[in-house]
Order: structure tokens, then C-alpha cells, then sequence
């Protein structure tokens, strides 16, 4: 509870993953991507779900934070995703993660296994906690059950705030249920509980509510605009920039948001490489990219010094 | 499809993952347990859904197959899970298997991403197969949509039958739908695709259909009958012996079934660290096993050579 001035608070994205022609992650693109983010004033919540983290490897998560550091990037910007269906994994990138340095974890529950109860994930999160053993560690519950098919309740989150005050530090609500983020927002957000909208489509209201920021996929391509909102939501035309945030997500959304952001970056960066997704996921099609470089076109939108994406070069 | 007669037909089981208490694989109890799954006539799923295999690391299914190998295990008999999320991760394991000489591989789709086309998941199977490159490998498709949330639906199994006919050997149908069953055993097992029944339940109706037999959690504790039934399925009673299956798995099915089967076998065999799960998972409480145990007794059923099961002596 005393350390809460030192947490990230703002505006964090799951930063995409670039990928090579032949599926390997591009480390250059990444380490670009990444520099490109922290300049726009956006936190590093590396290998979250638009990060297609749960297509890599461990030992690539570990190199690609390590690449970061290598390019003397801060991890007190960094919030990586570290929860994996297996618990030796978790605490494995846990782990890594703290002695890193970085500034907290945000942290699936165990997703395979369907159905399972409060009791069993209040385990599974304990002993990650007692396995890793360090006082730096800030976890951020991540809370998305349209994809993870298993919630993070709010009897959970309390029966883990009450055990672990100091380490657990947040959450990211991607439910798709504002009811739900009002009561985390109501709950524990008073008790420093740092309450992250999963998109920057419920920014306002969330600020609004007293919570932490958002971390969200369009932070990717659309940072400034989201930044700026979050910095000055208290002003009077707050309301008007939450409507142009949510329309150029929507342009993003009628397309599977992942390969729609990376097929945006690719055209607009003239690095076609940028478009490479790992299966089980599909580019965009060629009508598809022309149809959304037209419509974000039309939008007025435009990818913030998007030249500076391209490329392997270092 | 010229090499269908050298495939496993028959009963196999996800084998159970027994831990020790401080939730490390135990190996000298896996071992005892697959051998004696091979007595009697059991062949070795192993790193099934009820393994809880996508709680362990690739560390650990790489050297708890390793263990059944320095056994002396055989492994023509084993048919080890290694779909995962990560695509690097089930290339991993599916080289090591095929390199063991495992008799196949029964392969979730990547689970993680739902709503996930055919093309990606078409992707997703032939760039394991184009990267482990090895002719002896045998794909049993799992397809467990309850669990994975993403199914192999009938169509993506004709293109990867069409594409890759030697290699795509079967499926394990954990769907839980007859009618699917039943268009599997009718579109693809005339094609030398072995259709293997996800329980015991529906054993019988797999075989009239010309299926080659079952891939069952309730195995790990009542595999003389089901095999029975297997070996004599053409017999005047085999209906009747059909129910009994149904009425054991039954007793198993109304608690948390890979926590009951644990806990049988843990009250059965006097080893109680066989009890032992792993989060998200969370064992049988003190009367849950008590009622367990009654009503197994009730019934009439033990588990065989029980005894046998028990310790961590090699």
C-alpha cells in the first residue's frame, strides 16, 4: 500500500510482437516498436494478449526482455505478462521479470483448465507469490474472460488484496462489463489497487471513477491521442476526444485486431515484413488492408511517425 | 495410410501426473503407474488433459517421458499430448516424441486464441509437421472444444487429411456429440483415420461405428472392463457391460474427475500423497473422499492391483 506512488499510472500497451517471413520474432522490429511506444509516453505491457504471447516460448519471452534491456530501455516502464497455464512457467517468467527490474507483471490465471474454483486460483497465484519470493514483486491481475475463459473474481481479488496487500498491485479488466470495472474501481482502487481499463474505450469513465489508466491494444497504433486523454480527461472537451478514440478502434475492430494492426503498421511504415502474424492467427488479405488503410484514411487517423517502425536495421 | 496396421488400436489412457507434496512431478509413481496401465493393456495417452499436462513446463514432459523410456517402457505404446499455445513449444515436444519413437502424438489445437479460423489452425498443424519433418510421425488430432474452446471442426480435418494423409492418423472426439462421432466415423475412418471414442461411455457405438477405440480418463482406474469390452465389444452381453462402464465413470463424474481419480487411487493404494494435484486444480476434501470411497464400494468396484500403485520407491 506504501509504494503506490512509484507504480506505473497512465497509458500501457500489450506492444505487438513483430515477427520475421519465417515466424521467428524480429528483435529489431521490437526493440523499435518499443523505443516508438516509450516516446509516446506509453508503458511497455510486453507480451499481453495482442502481444500473441501465448504463441512464444518462454525462453523467446525471456529473450525479448532481455533484448530491451540490452537497448537500455527502462524497466520501471515495463509491465510484462508472465501468467501461462503452467505454473512452472509462470514463476519462471515471474521471476525473471523482478530481477529484471521490472516495474510489476501482469498476470493471466492458469487458463486451460475450465471451470476450476476461486480456491484452486487463489492457490495457483500463492504460490507463484512464495515460489518467486521478492519484496519488488507488483502483480497485476489480469482479468479478461472473453478470451481466458477463466475470471478473476471479485471475491478472488479480495481474498488475494487481504493475504498479499503489498504485491498485489492492480488489475487490467478487459471483461467487456463496465459494472464489473465500477465495482473493482469501488472496491479496491481506494485500498491502492490500481483499477487499468483493458481498452481506451472506457478511459474516461474510468478516470472518472479514480482509476489508473488503461492498457490496451490501440495504444499500438494510436498512443498520442489516448496519452493525451489521459492526461487531461479533467478538461472540457474530454468527452469529444473519448468519441474520436472510439472511432478509430472501431475502424480497427471490424477486423481481427490484431493482424488489422500490424497490416496498418506494415502499410503505413512501407515494412510489409510488419504484417507477419504465427498461426493460429491470419494477416489480413490484400482487400482487406486496401479497405482499412481507406477507411483510416477517410478517418482523418494516421499512425504517429510511423517511418520509424520499419525495418530490421538496429 | 499403407501403414495403419503397425498404429495403436485399442484402450488408451491420459495418464494421471502424480506429484509429490511439493507439487514436483513424482517420477518413480509415474512410472509404477504406466506399467501398470501396460499390464493391462492400456496404451499411454500420456500428457492428456486429465495429465494435467498443460500444467507442467516442456521441461517436465520431455523428462517424465525420458523416465518411461529408461524404464525399459516401449514406446509403441505411447501416444504423449503435445498441443500447446506456443507453436515453438509443441514443435518441441512433438520432435522429441517422434525422435523417442512414440507410437504417435495426440495434438491440441492452440488454445489460446478463440474464434481462431481454419486457415490459422491449418497453419498451425502444417508448420509443426513441415518443422519436425520426420516420416514417422503420426498426428492424432484432439479435439475437446469443452476444454480448448477451439474445436477441429470436420472440414479442417479433410484439408490436413487431404494435405498430409500419412501423417494425420487419427482424433481423439472429446466433443461430447454423438453426431460428431458419428460423421467422423463415417467420413474419415473408411480413409484408414482412426476415430477414438474421449470416453469409455460411448466405447460400444465407437466400435459398431468401425471406430478404433478409446482415449479415457477413467483408464487410470478401471481399465480391465473397459478394456473387456474393447477386446469383446462383438459379444451377446457387451451392452450390458456398456452400463456398468457408464455406471463407474458416473460415480468418478459427480466430483472434479482428475481430483477423484487421484484420490481413489490415493485411498485404495494407502499412498496418500497420491492425492496430490496441482493449481488450479485442488484435491477432494476429507469427506468428499469418504463418500468417494463409500460409493465406489457400494458398487462393487476396485481398482486393480491397487497395492501396487503405491510409493515412490522404484
Amino acid at each position: 500500500m506504501n509504494d503506490t506512488g512509484q507504480r506505473f499510472r497512465g497509458v500501457m500497451s500489450p506492444v505487438l510482437t513483430p515477427f520475421n517471413s519465417d515466424l521467428t520474432p524480429s528483435v529489431p522490429r521490437f526493440v523499435k516498436h518499443c523505443k516508438w511506444l516509450i516516446k509516446q509516453d506509453v508503458g511497455l505491457a510486453i507480451f499481453g494478449t495482442n502481444s500473441e504471447a501465448n504463441s512464444l516460448s518462454v525462453a523467446e519471452k525471456r529473450s525479448l526482455l532481455q533484448a530491451l534491456l540490452d537497448a537500455g530501455l527502462q524497466p520501471s516502464k515495463m509491465v510484462p505478462g508472465t501468467g501461462t497455464c503452467a505454473l512452472p512457467d509462470t514463476i519462471e517468467l515471474t521471476r525473471h521479470a523482478v530481477q529484471a527490474g521490472c516495474s510489476g507483471v501482469l498476470m493471466l490465471p492458469p487458463f486451460y483448465y475450465k471451470g476450476v474454483s476461486d480456491e484452486g486460483l487463489f492457490r495457483s497465484f500463492a504460490r507463484v507469490i512464495d515460489s518467486v519470493s521478492d519484496d519488488r514483486l507488483r502483480i497485476y491481475l489480469y482479468h479478461i474472460p472473453p478470451v481466458s475463459q477463466v475470471p478473476i473474481t471479485l471475491a478472488l481479488i479480495e481474498r488475494l488484496l487481504k493475504t498479499f496487500p503489498k504485491i498485489i498491485a492492480g488489475v487490467k479488466d478487459s471483461s467487456g462489463d463496465w459494472n464489473n470495472t465500477a465495482a473493482m474501481l469501488r472496491e479496491f482502487q481506494p485500498q491502492g489497487f490500481d483499477v487499468f481499463a483493458g481498452t481506451e474505450t472506457i478511459l474516461l469513465k474510468t478516470m472518472q471513477g479514480g482509476g489508473a489508466g488503461c492498457i490496451t491494444a490501440t495504444g499500438n497504433v494510436n498512443p498520442t491521442a489516448i496519452v493525451h486523454l489521459y492526461k487531461t480527461w479533467t478538461s472540457t472537451d474530454s468527452e469529444s476526444r473519448q468519441q474520436a478514440l472510439n472511432a478509430t478502434r472501431a475502424i480497427f475492430q471490424k477486423y481481427p485486431m490484431i493482424p488489422a494492426m500490424k497490416a496498418a503498421i506494415a502499410a503505413t511504415s512501407g515494412d510489409a515484413v510488419w504484417g507477419t502474424v504465427r498461426p493460429p492467427l491470419v494477416e489480413l488479405n490484400g482487400s482487406e488492408v486496401t479497405e482499412l488503410v481507406r477507411e483510416l484514411d477517410v478517418s482523418g487517423f494516421s499512425i504517429p511517425d510511423a517511418a520509424s517502425l520499419s525495418g530490421s536495421a538496429a
